[in-house]
């Protein structure tokens, strides 16, 4: 059987997306590995999805999920591994081997954290090194941490930390801060967090778990060391959008070129909404106006091509 | 004073920028007449917007309002009479002659009900004639209604005074129901809803109150009475724009042109978001996430501009 749309990614915009579908009729499936994306791990309360003045992001990842599973959808566990145009229709495999036919796709996977690419990044992680602040921080209760980004999202986990570390650098690369003015204003009141502006992280040591990290100051060219028992990266993510290679244009940073009116990519029937698309503001709310537009976009497409 | 940023508007995509650009530290002045936009008016329960499985229109724009003014923003309740560029900053005037200025506009006014230009359309309001089913539907307990226009609008009022009327008649101009499949289906449940395709409504009778509407069967050229004690208009709206003439580009439906990602308008530094630009996918969820987008591009603009 050829299903209508089939939607790839469970976050704000995969399931906006489904809302859509669903309540347009269309024969729908999405697939996904899991529900709310980079919400389900916020750091702290979202305050800027309209209509609920702060809720933590397991909390609002629970009530889309719950909005979604309430419309006739079919939902399938899984992860993509490739999508293929077959004549006139998207043929999509999955990493567990099934396939699947569609009219139309609606690419919402997201984007994953980009990687520390330096010594002893890979090699710590689960050992002080973390990408998720909500599951390892209270592991660093009245430690020393040190936060690698210094945009929202570091400004957010440090938000996060200050109830359970004893003391907090944020170190970022760039001589600016970028992270909202709000953001700001809530770390410099913590008191314990100290920013190190101009910092290139340059390694992490250890013996079995996390001891120092040493950066280089990009100001004065020294090298300096830091005591600390973990390390949070948050220096961007990158979009999951391997799997589709072929089949859209990318810009540098492996993001999915589109017409933002619509979210349609350079194939017919083939969209892109929130995080992996090129679109330069990556919010919840943003992420849910543009899944509700591709939805919409694909309706259309899929009626003229009945 | 200079504001950062002025917002025209309280309906979701207003609101939204107001947050946003609350968050983001820029002194902001948000100015509406009344807060919600159409969603206050809502004739039904909203069922798309992410995170709320089933809300009523008032209790989502408390909500809404709520959050906004949860933030540090300064909010005037007035009409926007004009917008001009001067120098390098915007003027804007409201009907109750106060004048405000700001280095950067968020139109967000949203649009009102289109008019029934027919004879009787304009002489009934308020006998008969309603632009409003949640405002004047229970006047009409137990009455026989026409709903003029047979898109989502003239759905969610007929599904909304199917509780109370005891018959609806519902008149579409073309010769297809572009309302959304889950309306539709809905409205075939009820069975007291009867839809006039190809219906052209000429004229609406009575003495004192609306009696009779009169179309013409645009296959069979004749015209046909119907009685009626009410008329509840949903023929589409039109965008709250004529204020910023001469500022921005429209279509011919007086929809502002922007560019998607950022919502810029040709004017530096104005920006429109939600149902008054070009857009075609017009939902509450599209104008808050071009609300968010406009609050971020204006913030970006202003920074610049420093």
């Amino acid at each position: 059987m050829t299903y209508n749309l089939i939607i790839i990614g469970g976050g704000p915009a995969g399931i906006t997306a489904g809302i859509y579908a669903s309540r347009l009729n269309l024969n729908t499936l999405l697939i996904t590995k899991s529900f709310g994306g980079q919400v389900a791990k916020k750091a702290v309360a979202i305050e800027n999805y309209p209509g609920f003045e702060s809720i933590l992001g397991p909390e609002l990842t629970k009530k889309m999920e719950d909005h979604l599973k309430a419309q006739e959808i079919n939902i399938e566990i899984d992860e993509v591994g490739k999508v293929e145009k077959t004549n006139d229709n998207f043929l999509i495999s999955t990493k567990s081997k099934k396939e699947f036919q569609a009219k139309a796709v609606i690419l919402a996977s997201g984007a994953d954290p980009r990687p520390l690419e330096v010594p002893g990044g890979k090699e710590f992680i689960g050992k002080g090194v973390s990408y998720c602040s909500v599951c390892d921080g209270p592991i660093f209760k009245d430690k020393t941490v040190a936060i690698i980004g210094g945009g929202n999202a570091g400004f957010e986990t440090a938000i996060f930390l200050a109830k359970i570390a004893k003391k907090i650098y944020i170190l970022e690369y760039g001589s600016d801060i970028k992270a909202f003015e709000a953001n700001q204003d809530v770390v410099k009141k913590i008191g314990i967090v100290e920013i190190i502006k101009n910092a290139e992280l340059k390694r992490i040591e250890g013996k079995k778990f996390v001891e120092s990290i040493i950066y280089k100051d990009r100001k004065t060219k020294k090298e300096k060391t830091l005591s600390v028992k973990g390390v949070f990266v948050e220096i961007g993510s990158q979009p999951a959008t391997s799997y589709v290679k072929g089949l859209v244009d990318f810009n540098k940073n492996d993001e999915i070129k589109v017409e933002f009116e619509t979210c349609h990519t350079k194939t017919p029937g083939l969209f892109a909404a929130g995080d992996l698309n090129v679109g330069r503001f990556k919010q919840i709310v943003t992420a849910c106006g543009e899944g509700a537009k591709a939805a919409l976009a694909a309706h259309n497409y899929i009626q003229k091509k009945k």
